[in-house]
């Protein structure tokens, strides 16, 4: 296999499309908002990439088949713009494999005729959160005043530590090669998987390409999480508080 | 020395032949029962396989003559299916050397005209096994339905965090270059080396490809292991429980 | 992207400049004496270095736009010798990386016609320092009389650790080069961001390259630090001294 | 700067030279024995190996001058035969760096004619040492019987975790390149800096290979470093044992 393998496996014909990354990461924010998109339009899956940077394994699907450590690429169509969504459950796991990797990524969104990229994440608060504020970071200051009216707060220097990972090479490789990139990060604790955050980004993401899904899915389990956070909060008031270990692990 | 070196030991000619690998892995199934193969036909080393990807160290024989850090092919002979067993006491230690040497162990089943692959292992359970289960992944879903005969169980998206090494990767790997791969796991409490597992996993095998060997020795390990455990039980009965700490290192 | 990629920002005439490094570091006493010269100086952004060795990630400025990580070099006029000064917010993540990246370094001084080089850094002495004293390090002896009439102090194998990193590199490598190289260390606890630490590096290096900035910024930066530092010692004579633990955080 | 870089410092003509491996590792056996050879014989640096395998550092010696991690040949004369000596303050960081400099060690071996190759090392018993024995692995059984009437004790399979890094990789590569190996491990508590297992490696290494060299220095350390355990055993009857980390950091 080479380096970077980048599978065809249908073609599809996106109108105008934008690029939307959501992988693993603070919170699953970016992961549960590139997952509604794919469930909740009729998406295809177009490219699928290997990688000798991504772990060593299979994952195993409802039949008992194992398929190789992948990210994938999915034509979603919408009412409004169309979209090339990238997820999967891995990233790179060394540093030079990330750069590579995100050229590659960008080289497919080359191919769709992407011009615009939105990298979804969470930035952790370090405490439960009540008001979900998307919090943006772009290649190009003109895009911020759209993405204001969106919603979207931007913050000087923020997040302190950087932008890591996918997300924050999308912005920086990406801006160096002429797309015009958005990194749209909701607000999360850090410690839970967070699908209210990933309302938040989506609300946002929804208003500012002017398309809509149906919320139903993501709001269930926003509702899940939050019963399992009020119980959380009930032990907390008879005993000791969970410690960020404890919480660390929940979701 | 190539980045990875197949030295040929010697020639074998072999019938329609299997490849069994059985590399060091959780409770050491799948090394247990490939080790059973070569021990118990009449087997012959046939490559050897160096690499700058496995770990720097040589090992030392029973003559105090030490060898390179290698993962070797044996051609074992059976009544039924030949079998062109992979075991050795290395996996690669990074990423990448991970696909790149399973790609070359898929290169040595290609010279020797293999065309099924069975990746022996291990699944965890956390606790003693009373049952030993064969849990199952394939490269494709047609080779299920002869192996459930053989009494594999497949359950969907299990193990949950996938496979992960050479048995991963052969799965993997493997199924896109056309092998029909089967990932046979042993069910074992993940703290203890597993001859019974190991049993489990080749009565499986046996009954698959319709082929015999003594298990005498391996019952034998299985019992000794088996009055380890009843002792830890006891100790368990009068005072604390092992820990897992104490548990990782028996066997 | 290459594997390094040097970025030419804009073009600065630099009368028989020399190269000084500040890079993260012990104490941070190096970053902090280059970016002092940075913002006391007309300094001009004149290259740009990205490299894969490089964290994965991007950082977001006031206007929340985000660059790829890089380290930069800046043109630095003064009224002594003009100034090349490298600095930035990463060092490589790997030791191959480490290597490569210091050779560009290197290759970068050379366009400048760069032939003498100071490295900046702290040593830590794991107490709280009085007395600032710069320890210095040179590829060749003959270096050694002129800074000694600076006020650096030589010592036998020290530090000894031997230098690590960026500044260890520009010595090793750019000695092997033929560059002049000399590392100058300001004493520094190890615990703490040490502002007192890089004004004294500062006043060696301006004695002898014989040029003057206006130290203010840096002086009310040391007496903030030292506040921090009093409130501390005073904590330590109420109560248990703070762990190493404590101070390693603070800054 | 190449990935391996071989520095010719000086010519040295050597009559049937050994090289005599002793890098740091297990009580610092290999090395102490390789620096006493270095000290006690009119030797000569000859080769000097920088790689960027190794860590990215210089050391500082007497005079302040730095000089960038490196390996080293030392050209020794004997009254028996000529040895050719490598030694120096680092191994590889990674484990393909690993494969890659000892094949550029053997290389050297090559240039100078070398085809018996010693390499020197500890294995550690993991409790205080009263009579030091030397064991002993080689590459090719023929080499046993000598080294048998020198003291060195051949036992199966030890040590039982293989023989790691350069030393190692000497045996494994340098046997399959058609040297003969010997790799001499001096028994040693593991914890200390151990002067007395070296003596004990040196007389077995003069035996074999009939040479003498002036073992003052070498048996005043030892001394020294008896008087350092007599010590401890003394706080061991008085109050309790010195853990393993006490007894780690003591040399």
């Amino acid at each position: 296999m080479e380096e970077i393998l980048v599978e065809s496996v249908e073609e599809a014909s996106l109108d105008d499309p934008v690029l939307v990354e959501g992988l693993p990461g603070v919170g699953h924010v970016g992961k549960l908002v590139a997952e509604h998109l794919v469930e909740e339009t009729e998406s295809t899956l177009v490219r699928r990439v290997h990688s000798e940077h991504f772990p060593p394994q299979v994952e195993v699907d409802d039949d008992g088949v194992g398929s190789l450590a992948s990210v994938d690429f999915y034509a979603c169509p919408t009412d409004g713009r169309d979209l090339l969504v990238l997820t999967g459950n891995h990233q790179a796991s060394d540093g030079p494999g990330h750069y590579r990797v995100a050229e590659t990524f960008l080289d497919v969104a080359d191919d769709f005729d992407v011009s615009d990229v939105f990298a979804l994440g969470g930035v952790p608060t370090g405490e439960l959160v009540d008001e979900y504020t998307v919090v943006g970071a772009v290649s190009d200051a003109d895009l911020k005043p759209d993405l204001d009216d969106a919603g979207v707060e931007f913050r000087a220097e923020e997040p302190a530590g950087g932008i890591v990972g996918t997300s924050g090479l999308l912005v920086g490789l990406g801006g160096r090669r002429g797309f015009h990139v958005a990194c749209l990060m909701g607000e999360t604790s850090g410690y839970l998987v967070d699908p209210k955050s990933a309302a938040a980004v989506l609300d946002v993401l929804e208003t500012h390409l002017d398309f809509e899904t149906d919320h139903d899915a993501l709001d269930d389990r926003a509702d899940e999480m939050e019963d399992v956070v009020e119980q959380m909060q009930q032990m907390e008031g008879q005993q000791q508080a969970p410690s960020e270990e404890d919480l660390r692990y929940i979701g």
